[in-house]
């Protein structure tokens, strides 16, 4: 541990990026010597890494992966393009040949000597990674707010307490700039307009419809840009709360009298007509950003495999990229092993669930019901077929959780300490139940990914915590207690408290 | 620049660590020697630095600092000590001495090597300089969820846009656990407490009169190390919204038929009778989490020295935690000078702010009048030697900001990629005033403190956008724009919209 961590700290971030980024020039990158004089006898020569390799990605048709068949066809990302020709997924393929030039120990320690660098833009979680997620993008035209770095938290008190295991882990990636793990798929989008753009590809801005995370996530990165960003929404049908975010962060937000459906269907109609980029769930470029949560985690473990991670799962991208994520680290050989994926959907909104419970035999599409989580509230998710392709490739496994459950499980995380959403509470509730069967062991060591703060979502605590909930107990509620302003009063409920307190 | 990463980087941590961890045995770490695969010839000898040294800390009266008067008064982190024997303010005051005897290349070394380190508990921004902090813990007694390491994040389009400048940069400490910068002093507090209880001094548990985020940090910290939380709240006089962090959280909230004073009063004589430590805003350990925030700014910076770091100001100890965590990186000669200190308060609670104009002549309390920027809603700050310190020995300013102009100033961050809070809008008026009169330079290198995630205070946005505010124009709000569902309108209104945007 000692030996990697310094054998990790031997090379230096600058000069491992200059050598890769492909605008920067090669010739004259001198062998350094340096004389370190706080400790003594220490003298230090570093060769920079060859600069000859060149990394890149394209577009491919996804089912060419997921039925690894040869294709034709591919795309520049440059292009604007979302669909195959025939009207499926893409994906991004690297020249993973390229990047096979460079072994699985020099990959971790590249990925590990940028930690919090100051090194534009490496210590983003995101760009750390540049040559796995955008490689051919200058530097200069990425649009980062230090996405990622995100606590891996010891969930040691909630392990322990409910599930007798030890070795439980919560990635909260939703303590980032927009509050959510959008914002690790959605530096990559814009950054790659945003190349477009300086490329007098003629886009005047970019678009979607959603009324949550997604919106949020684009408008901010858009605005940090001085990129406009265009964001439909059904009128009547979401709070001004949903809709500070985007609103806050300067998008044109038109409120159209229609539903969901009729927004998605308009704004692609317009995109068709207007340069405007459509920053879609199908959207490809945002799953690289996604994926390097993965490489993260294995990151934080010093690059030990869990055993399990478990993803809320509405339209399904964010299970794929998490698979890709530590697919590729297994190909480049920085592990030798994946985990496996369990993606976790609200009974609500389980197609996914029910698919799987048919041993994959049909999916079909649903009417989702409301559910507290709200962004997984999805019955005909777009990226079905990088789900299945994930979990089968993963030995992976579908949970579901009912209301009660996912609100439950929240409440009595949120007592240890944490402050998750109730996407997260669909996660533990999938996490509970393979911990109930037996399926999760004691001592496996286990990932719930933690996809929004909790502060995003504080209107379900408060019903919950109020007991204002229909149809649910709310047995973990801690109101809070009334006492008059007494001296004696506050005492004896104090006292009784405490004593209380002691039993437990 | 280079050079001095690659410098920085030939320390490991972990054996740093060993070394100064006042639990560790210091007898037998080798020097070690590491041969390095990745790339050629590189071969790395590192002592250990000097096992001899024991760094201490204490409390003392702050007057004996401010005063620089010796004193015989002093009492041990390990008593439960809010108030000097006079009834003044104490501080914590390090063993100089003892950290003296590393030069500021090392401690520089140091923290650097432990930016995102997996070594419990370094990767803390607060316990990466754990020396400087609470030197004697032991690690296994910390309780910390990876606090700091916030992005300091360049506001390139709201400094070019608005204020003519190129180098200025926000701190967002809002971008953490529980979404304040709370959570710097309260890993310290809460690790302390957890540690005496540990040692079986007798606390039941850890108290606050608080509507805000202190309450929230509390309650978090103290749920993740299962200590209990108690927090006395004015009945009838917050929103859900404000409670529902430390009720999610497991705090033992009590709903008290008074008003903030008297729950102060009353949380004051309860726990004179029951051992319950007081989580007070005087208290001086938090202040020593809080001024990482100060040293972490510096390493973002490459140890370069900003010009001016503004500091949003209310009860007033987070303007002397920076001042004392940049006065502490001057004296052990990590830098050579520090930034001037601007402290911005609303004008509806400006204690402060009429004290400095009257050039130091009397400070008068006064009654604060309500203010969208909550937290520093206070008219008669705890810590007001401490900041008039702070500014005296930083040759600093005080600002205020009107309710109409933070929420512009907070409006027009927004619209170019952020999402404060309204402190953070008083933090960016003083700027703009600064700014205006020049005594703010172009080129000056700023930093504006963001103290809270703005998802905290979503309201006072719905209403800025919404412009239901009385007194107030809200001219930068960005209202939705209805549009009937129909291509051709949304067309209309759409292109209407793409010409205005071409011609900015």
């Amino acid at each position: 541990m000692a030996s990697s961590q310094l054998y990790n700290s031997l090379l230096s971030s600058s000069l491992l990026m200059k050598s890769h980024s492909t605008s920067a020039v090669h010739h004259h990158i001198p062998k350094l010597v340096i004389k370190c004089n706080a400790t003594p006898s220490t003298v230090n020569t570093i060769s920079p890494p060859p600069s000859t390799t060149k990394f890149s990605a394209k577009y491919v048709p996804f089912n060419s992966i997921s039925t690894n068949t040869p294709t034709t066809e591919f795309y520049s990302l440059n292009e604007i393009v979302y669909r195959s020709h025939a009207g499926g997924l893409l994906d991004i393929q690297h020249d993973m040949e390229a990047l096979k030039q460079l072994d699985g120990e020099y990959w971790k320690t590249l990925f590990d000597s940028r930690i919090g660098t100051t090194k534009w833009p490496y210590g983003s979680g995101v760009w750390s990674k540049k040559e796995w997620v955008l490689p051919e993008i200058d530097n200069d035209d990425i649009v980062s707010a230090f996405e990622g770095n995100s606590n891996l938290f010891w969930a040691e008190r909630f392990g322990k307490k409910f599930l007798q295991m030890n070795d439980l882990w919560v990635k909260h990636c939703g303590i980032s700039h927009t509050g959510s793990f959008k914002d690790l798929g959605m530096t990559v989008l814009v950054s790659q307009v945003n190349r477009l753009r300086k490329m007098n590809v003629p886009l005047v801005g970019v678009g979607c419809a959603s009324t949550g995370d997604t919106s949020a996530a684009l408008s901010a990165y858009c605005a940090a840009a001085n990129i406009p960003s265009i964001v439909f929404l059904p009128a009547n049908k979401i709070s001004m709360a949903q809709l500070v975010q985007p609103i806050a962060n300067g998008a044109f937000v038109l409120s159209i009298d229609t539903d969901f459906d009729g927004c998605m269907k308009l704004i692609r109609e317009v995109t068709a007509e207007l340069p405007i980029y459509l920053a879609n769930s199908l959207n490809s470029l945002r799953l690289e950003g996604q994926k390097t949560a993965a490489i993260e985690i294995l990151q934080q473990f010093d690059w030990k495999v869990p055993d399990w991670v478990i993803v809320p799962g509405g339209n399904l991208g964010n299970i794929y990229a998490f698979y890709k994520g530590f697919r590729m680290c297994q190909e480049l050989a920085l592990v030798d092993r994946i985990p496996r994926l369990v993606c976790a959907q609200a009974a609500n909104a389980n197609p996914l669930y029910l698919y799987y419970k048919s041993g994959w035999k049909e999916f079909t599409p649903l009417k989702a019901s409301t559910t507290f989580a709200s962004a997984i509230q999805i019955g005909d998710p777009v990226s079905i077929d990088r789900a299945v392709y994930a979990l089968k490739n993963s030995n992976g496994i579908v949970g579901e959780a009912t209301e009660e459950e996912l609100m439950d499980a929240m409440a009595l995380a949120d007592s240890t300490g944490m402050f998750i959403c109730p996407h997260t509470g669909v996660a533990l509730t999938a996490l509970i139940k393979l911990r109930n069967s037996g399926i999760i062991g004691p001592t496996d060591k286990t990932v719930v990914v933690s996809t929004a703060h909790g502060l995003k979502f504080t209107q379900s605590k408060i019903d919950y915590h109020s007991r204002e909930i229909k149809d649910i107990t709310c047995k973990y509620a801690n109101p809070p207690v009334q006492v008059k302003a007494e001296f004696g009063s506050v005492m004896d409920v104090l006292k009784k408290y405490l004593s209380n307190t002691r039993l437990h």
